[in-house]
C-alpha cells in the first residue's frame, strides 16, 4: 500500500533517539541534542496548578480557541515581548505547541502544489509540515553570517509561492534576523500578496545586545503576517504542549477548522499553568537568560580552541552551529561522536543542504560543568580524528 | 487570497458555541451539547500527579511515541478492554487525543483525491480531517437501526477508496456495531487491500448487554486495521488531550512523521496521569457506567413521552439521537430551542445528510435532576411548536 507520507522526510529526532537509546541510562551520557532550556516554571505558579488538580474544569475541554483569560493575558505579554498588538477575541488561538501552530498555518493557507520559501538551514519540522500538506518547500541558502539573503528570496518567489517562512531567532543557527532584512521580506510579501510566517519560538532567548523584531509590529502587514510562538522554550513549559498563533481574523477563522480537527483545544492544565505564569510575571526568564549567557560565553570560548570547528557567533538561542572542516557526512560524524564519547549532538544535514557539514550543539539544559565536560570530549575527539 | 481550508466544512461546535455564548453564565443554562462524561479521574491518581508537579521531567518532552511505561500499561489495558494485542515497542503511539490520532492516520495513508467511506451520520471531525488532507469523504447511510449497511458500503468501494471508517460505539447515534457486520467490513478491506480505521473512543461506554467488538482482534487483519482510542471520555480525562493509535509497525513508522510534525509528543502530565490511572485500575469507570445506565433509562423514558421525537434505542455512549418529525432544518430548531429554553443540543445536520431531522442529546455530564429538567423543557417546547 502506498502511503501519503512516503515523500515526507523521516523524523530525524526519532531516528537519532533510536540510535542513542542504548546510551540514555549510561552515567557518561551527555545530551546536547535536545532543544530545551533546563528550568521549569516558578514554584508559585506550580503550587497554584497543583491545588487546581481537584478542579473538575481542569479535566474538561476549554473553548477550541483557548481560555479567554489566557488569550487576554497573552495579548498583553505579546505587546511587551514581541511588540505586537493582537485582539484576544479573534486574532489569537492557543495551540498545542508551536509545531501544531505551524503545521496548522500551512494546512490553512497552502494548496496542493504551492510552495513555501524556507531559508536553509531550516527547522526540519517546518519542511515536513509543508511536504505533508502536499506543498513544496523551496530552500534558499542564508549568507555566511546566517542572515537571510533577501535578493535570493526575491528571486525564488514564483507564481506558486504562497508564503515565506522566517524563524528568528533561528533554529538551528541562532541567527537573529536584522530588522532591515525582515522588513524587506515583509515588503516582498505585500508586493506579491503572499504570507509571511514568522516563527518566534525563541523570541526571548537573545544575547549580546541583539534585538527581536516581530514583523507584525508593522501596521501595514497585519493581513499578511502569521506569528507563531511557544511557551516551551523560554518559559520552560515544553512538556505542557502550549503555544500560540496570531494572525488576521480572516486567517484565524479558517485556522479554527484545523484547530477543531487536530487538537480540539490545547491541554487545559497547560493553559492554566501558562495563565498563572503570565499573571505572576515572567522575570524568571531574564534570570535564566543571564545564566544562559554565561554558558554561551563558555561554549564559544571552548569552541574556538577546537581547530576543526569553525563557528559564527550568533545572538540568539542556546544552539551553536559550527561547521566541521572536511565533514561531508554529519550524520555519520554525529553517530561516531556518540559511540566514542557518549555525547549526543544533531547532524547539520537534518536542517537542510546548507546545514550539511555542520553540527548543532544545544547547551540549554546543561550546567557549566557539563558544558566543560562536553567540550573536553569534543576536543579530544577532534584531536584524534 | 484563497485558502486550502475553503472547502473544509466550518467547525460546527465552534459556531454553535458562539451562538450559545450569551447563555453560558445564565443560571438556567443546560448544556446537552458537549460530548463529556461528568467525572474526573480518581483521587489517588490525581494526588500522585499533584506531587509530581515539582518533578522536572513533567515539564519536558517525552519520547515522540509516548512514555514507554504508558505504552506497556496500555497494551495490557487494551487486551482487557478491546480484546486486542499490540506491541508497545512499535505498534502503539500515545497521541494528543483521538482527534489527532484520526487526522494523523488520514494524513498517513490518504493521497490527494482518494476517498474514505464514512457511515452517515458521522462524527464531523472525521469528515473535516479527510477534506483537510485533500481526500473525499464518501458518506453511506446507515440502516434504520443505525447499524452499518455492509452491502451499501461494498457498492461504494471504488478504485480510489483507501479506507473505511467505523466509529463504534457511534457518535452521534450510540449504535454498537454487530460483530457480524464489522467482520464483513474487515473481509471487504482485506479483499480490496484497503484500510479499516476503527475509532473506539467510546469502547467502554456500553449498556443493555451490548458488546464492544474490536476488529484488530482478528489475527488476519493486523496489517489493515488502524485502531484509535481515547482517555477523554470513559476515563474522564478530556482536558488532558491524551489518546492513542494502534496499527501495524509499517503504518506506525509512517505515522511517526505526523506525530513529530504536529505534536512532537502528547502532553507529559496527561501521559503521567494516564499511567497512574491505568496502574491503579479503572474500576471507577464501571461504577460511572452504572450511574450513566440509570440516566439513559430515565432519558429514554422521558423521550418516549414527547410525541414529535422518534427514538431508536442504541446500546452505546451517552448520546440520544431522536428524529424530530417534520423537522427539515435541525440547525434552526436547535437555535430556537436554545433561545426559548436555554438548553443546548446539537443539530443532526452537522453529522451529515442522514443526520438532518435529528437532534443529538448528550446526557454524559448531567445529574438525574438536570436530565428531568431538560426533558421538562423539551416536552413543553414540543407541545408549543
Amino acid at each position: 500500500m502506498k502511503f501519503r507520507t512516503h515523500d515526507v522526510m523521516p523524523p530525524p529526532i526519532v531516528e537519532l533517539m533510536k540510535a542513542a537509546e542504548g546510551y540514555f541510562n549510561s552515567p557518561e551520557f551527555l545530551n546536547l541534542g535536545q532543544g530545551l532550556t533546563g528550568y521549569i516554571p516558578p514554584k508559585e505558579s506550580l503550587r497554584v496548578l497543583s491545588e487546581q488538580i481537584w478542579n473538575p474544569s481542569l479535566h474538561r475541554y476549554t473553548p477550541d480557541q483557548g481560555l479567554l483569560e489566557l488569550r487576554e493575558e497573552l495579548a498583553l505579554y505579546m505587546r511587551r515581548v514581541h511588540g505586537i498588538d493582537a485582539n484576544p477575541q479573534d486574532e489569537i488561538v492557543i495551540t498545542a505547541g508551536a509545531n501544531q501552530a505551524f503545521a496548522g498555518a500551512i494546512m490553512t493557507i497552502l494548496e496542493v502544489g504551492e510552495n513555501v520559501i524556507v531559508p536553509d538551514p531550516y527547522y526540519f519540522n517546518s519542511v515536513m509540515a509543508i511536504q505533508l500538506a502536499g506543498g513544496r518547500p523551496k530552500p534558499v541558502p542564508v549568507d555566511v553570517n546566517f542572515q537571510i539573503d533577501v535578493d535570493a528570496i526575491a528571486r525564488a518567489v514564483d507564481d506558486r509561492t504562497k508564503a515565506i517562512l522566517l524563524v528568528s531567532p533561528n533554529n538551528p543557527t541562532g541567527a537573529v534576523y536584522k530588522k532591515r532584512l525582515v522588513d524587506s521580506v515583509v515588503d516582498l510579501c505585500l508586493e506579491h500578496d503572499i504570507m509571511l510566517i514568522s516563527d518566534e519560538t525563541y523570541a526571548r532567548i537573545i544575547f549580546d545586545g541583539g534585538n527581536h523584531y516581530s514583523p507584525r509590529s508593522r501596521r501595514d502587514a497585519d493581513e499578511n503576517v502569521i506569528t507563531l510562538g511557544s511557551f516551551s522554550k523560554d518559559l520552560g513549559m515544553a512538556g505542557w504542549r502550549v503555544g500560540f498563533i496570531v494572525a488576521s481574523s480572516s486567517v484565524i477563522k479558517e485556522y479554527m477548522k484545523i484547530q477543531d480537527t487536530l487538537a480540539i483545544c490545547a491541554p487545559t492544565a497547560g493553559q492554566m499553568l501558562a495563565l498563572e505564569v503570565l499573571r505572576n510575571g515572567t522575570d524568571y526568564v531574564d534570570f535564566e537568560m543571564e545564566r544562559l549567557a554565561h554558558l554561551r560565553d563558555l561554549a564559544y570560548v571552548r569552541l574556538r580552541d577546537i581547530d576543526r570547528l569553525e563557528v559564527t557567533r550568533t545572538a540568539g538561542t542556546f544552539y551553536l552551529f559550527p561547521r566541521v572542516s572536511g565533514c561531508t557526512d554529519s550524520q555519520s560524524l554525529v553517530l561516531d561522536i556518540l559511540r566514542e564519547t557518549s555525547t549526543l549532538l544533531l547532524p547539520g544535514r537534518i536542517f537542510g543542504v546548507a546545514g550539511e557539514g555542520h553540527i548543532r550543539i544545544s547547551i540549554g539544559p546543561l550546567t557549566p560543568e557539563a558544558v566543560d565536560e562536553a567540550f573536553d570530549r569534543l576536543e579530544t575527539y577532534f584531536e584524534e580524528h
